[in-house]
């Protein structure tokens, strides 16, 4: 893809830095975008410099208004965004519409609502990219990232947690889980890989670290809400005593690569892409 | 089973109010017992009235000494145990070697311990009787123990929970799931149901609330370890905001099963066995 032949990009944007990496990306290839916030979801401190509108969540028609103004026709959804209850949600019109045509739906896990959400937008006109995509950045090898590989045991465990973590994504549950010495310590569902780190960690024995395996759900919508990794992670990982992470090399978007890899090494722990095919 | 014909019982005792209860139906039956209450996991205080003795976990060779001085042929596993440390159990002899050869399994799940334990009793000469079988009570009929039932949607959460949990227990992780309006807010691994329900319920959405459903695992080694709730569950899940408690009607144990409808009724949750078969 050659970015300024690229139409203009609507990034709707949750949680974390995903969203600024992406426009960054923008502004260094010179392709137009509009970067709309989704209010008490994304933070705006992390946008310094970039121009933004902020929007609610529940305002869908106004999103696809603003995007229709602005003149975008792809769109890409980046960084989390916590389901909001009903009320906090104040659903306009389209969304009401979206909700409940969503709630007769019998699979109301994460990824079956990133999949109505990429096909609502697809049903107004707009094209759905994955960050990935948008990013543009080389698929990871599979291997060690960093300095550090696993032992033969950590790759055991590794193995455990990708079959364990596949299978909770086959179910619409969660994309990691935590594995130290032949031991599940964690399995997460909708609290989030931080949250998961932070427990298992206090559930820790005592021998090598626990290992964290983040992959993405075998069916998964990888347009939207792609499991990520990034710089935190790492912190988090570190501070609750884990020996390393595995990610999904065809799957788990790093967001800045770079100083993930050298976050990791710092910590002393080991960071490695694997191959999770069906 | 004629209670005063069965042969002297070991109980070995964990945490919780199990093997009090065990110990009371012995009692009851006029059936001779030892309880042996395993230091820092069995609470001494809810034993008030009985006789017992107390020994390390890491003292295998003594626990087996002590069953056989006592004149004990069968003996029951009653109570969670935590696993320890390697450091924390400081293993005896007979310990150590039971801690090699499992060193040397690929599945260090729960059950596959505990079913190496059972085998380790059985080649002991000891006849491993479930909590279960020595509490002699019936299997309960699947349908709502109290006076509240699930509504239809609670009811596809509880199968939708019912699925998760088993797959879970495929892989010998864990028990439980927690399920609201079809997505899953939790699921178990070694941190306890307890811990699960707290960390559900803070994540819980507006609406009827979530529902807890604990079943065993479908390969478990069903003598040690049983899934259990009891009136500790209720309030638990009644302080998290849950709307109800579904258990597999062959396979969890409940805890004062009369205390514990009770319980439920008081709280407004509902209580229901379901069927799990494979």
């Amino acid at each position: 893809m050659v970015a300024t032949d690229a139409p203009k990009l609507g990034i709707i944007a949750g949680a974390g830095i995903l969203p600024r990496r992406i426009a960054d990306r923008c502004l260094a290839r010179g392709r137009d975008f509009l970067l709309l916030l989704l209010d008490g979801h994304a933070d705006p401190a992390l946008q310094s410099g970039l121009a933004f509108q902020t929007v609610r969540l529940g305002a869908v028609g106004e999103i696809f208004d603003r995007l229709r103004k602005a003149g975008c026709r792809e769109v890409v959804f980046a960084g989390k965004v916590e389901r909001p209850s009903w009320r906090a949600l104040r659903p306009d019109w389209r969304a009401a519409k979206f909700m409940a045509e969503f709630a007769l739906k019998a699979d109301k896990g994460d990824d079956a609502l990133m999949t109505a959400i990429v096909a609502a937008c697809e049903a107004e006109g707009f094209v759905v990219r994955a960050p990935s995509e948008v990013l543009d950045e080389d698929r990871l090898a599979s291997g060690p990232l960093g300095r550090l590989s696993p032992t033969v045991e950590q790759s055991a465990d590794i193995a455990l947690g990708a079959k364990v973590a596949r299978t909770l994504g086959r179910l619409d549950i969660g994309h990691a889980a935590v594995v130290q010495d032949g031991l599940v310590l964690g399995v997460e569902a909708v609290e989030g890989t931080d949250a998961l780190i932070e427990r298992s960690g206090k559930l820790r024995r005592d021998g090598a670290g626990p290992v964290l395996v983040k992959v993405s759900k075998p069916q998964q919508e990888s347009r939207a809400d792609p499991p990520t990794i990034g710089p935190a992670t790492i912190a988090c990982a570190a501070a609750a005593g884990f020996s390393g992470i595995a990610i999904g090399a065809d799957s788990t978007l790093v967001i800045d690569l770079e100083a993930t890899v050298a976050a990791a090494d710092k910590a002393g722990l080991f960071l490695v892409a694997i191959e999770t095919g069906e």
